[in-house]
């Protein structure tokens, strides 16, 4: 029996919905609004330096407290040097961060307080994640500031000792590893949305909103993920 | 009528009690055990560090925010400070903070978490009091270590940032006052333990522990209580 074109219905419908080529976002190529990244850049720094102060101070050992601490003083440094580019601006600091803050405080409460392996791991995953993706979306503002932003996200805050503490952790408690592996499944969904607040305020090279076509803004998001996943492998948690 | 003599009786008892000279105890001649001094010194810092970055955190204005992390990232860089001077020593820092943490994390512990304005006093009166106490203290270590400390704990960790804060809020809700006098003289008590811990640890010109003969602390500790009710002046609190 023939079943000529079994199936076949499906083929070109799926051919016909990519057909239009979309230009994929290259991060770089975009025009952020300089203000609004840095402000938004200033925002996370500080949030994250609180965050990791906190978990520093929640530390049972006090070689793991001062590791920690080392992390949430490198970020501080970010944040401030952010801080200066935004007043050579003539902006204040506070005003500029201050549009931002409400979106960021949510994806704060939205991961909670979790356990402290938990915290450890969501400093080494959320500001992994988010640098990447700010250090390149940085580098479409003008030159000197561009390269100066990107150059400073991409300074490491100290992950060597995160990564540490918890292949300690996980090494010397199977139950945290699945607890671990959970946890940074959990927490890239809503990272992401951090990610994709920036990008809605960038324009494309037509002076476009760069999300209203989501298949534009999925490649970049798909590169985030995949650096997520590696930093997961290097912990041996199942992404 | 006549009551010759009355009230005397005290007085001649009173005299006869400050008859035996007590040397009065300067912090500065005093010899403190250096590597004792700089891990109390250095896990001080840390815990005010965290305290200063929760505090921020706690904030509801940006411009306050920010203006404590400011005090953050001052007492941060005197953690570090210290730390290099404890590693200079060959010490690691952790070891050398150890055995001072239970106590200052005592200290924390019975202060509470208290409301934000109370929390911001804390910081304020309590670093103030200790900064004093322990920059004179310090005077006392070998120079160029010594001195050294004694430099780096003057050095202004953002007070007038902490007065602005607290003098606005002051200003705008008369039982913040009453509740701040209070604080500040419930505060005072628990901190002035600390201190007295630090002495517990010096030994006198001759070799004793200083902390026998409560005549000789007696007058630092009043010094440092004169300094605190100064500060609570400017505040307009009672103290």
């Amino acid at each position: 029996m023939k079943w000529p074109g079994r199936g076949r219905p499906a083929a070109p419908r799926t051919r016909r919905r990519a057909a239009p080529r979309v230009d994929r976002i290259a991060l770089g190529d975009l025009r952020p609004d300089p203000e609004a990244l840095l402000g938004r850049i200033a925002y996370l720094r500080l949030a994250y330096f609180e965050t990791a102060s906190a978990v520093a101070g929640r530390a049972t050992d006090l070689s793991d407290r001062e590791a920690i601490t080392g992390v949430a003083r490198n970020v501080l440094e970010q944040h401030t040097a952010i801080v200066a580019m935004l007043e050579a601006r003539g902006l204040e600091s506070a005003v500029a961060m201050h549009p931002y803050s409400a979106e960021i405080d949510r994806y704060r409460r939205r991961l909670g307080e979790p356990a402290w392996h938990e915290s450890v791991l969501t400093l080494h995953l959320s500001a992994g994640l988010l640098d990447d993706f700010f250090a390149a979306f940085a580098a479409g503002l003008p030159a000197p500031e561009g390269p100066e932003v990107a150059r400073l996200l991409e300074t490491d805050i100290g992950h060597d000792a995160l990564i540490g503490i918890l292949q300690a952790g996980v090494a010397s408690d199977a139950r945290l590893a699945s607890r671990l592996a959970l946890w940074g499944r959990r927490l890239v969904g809503d990272t992401l949305l951090v990610a994709r607040g920036a990008l809605a305020d960038a324009r494309d090279e037509h002076g476009d909103p760069t999300t209203t076509d989501e298949r534009r803004v999925e490649p970049v998001l798909n590169d985030l993920i995949a650096r997520h996943t590696r930093r997961m492998d290097q912990l041996g948690l199942t992404a």
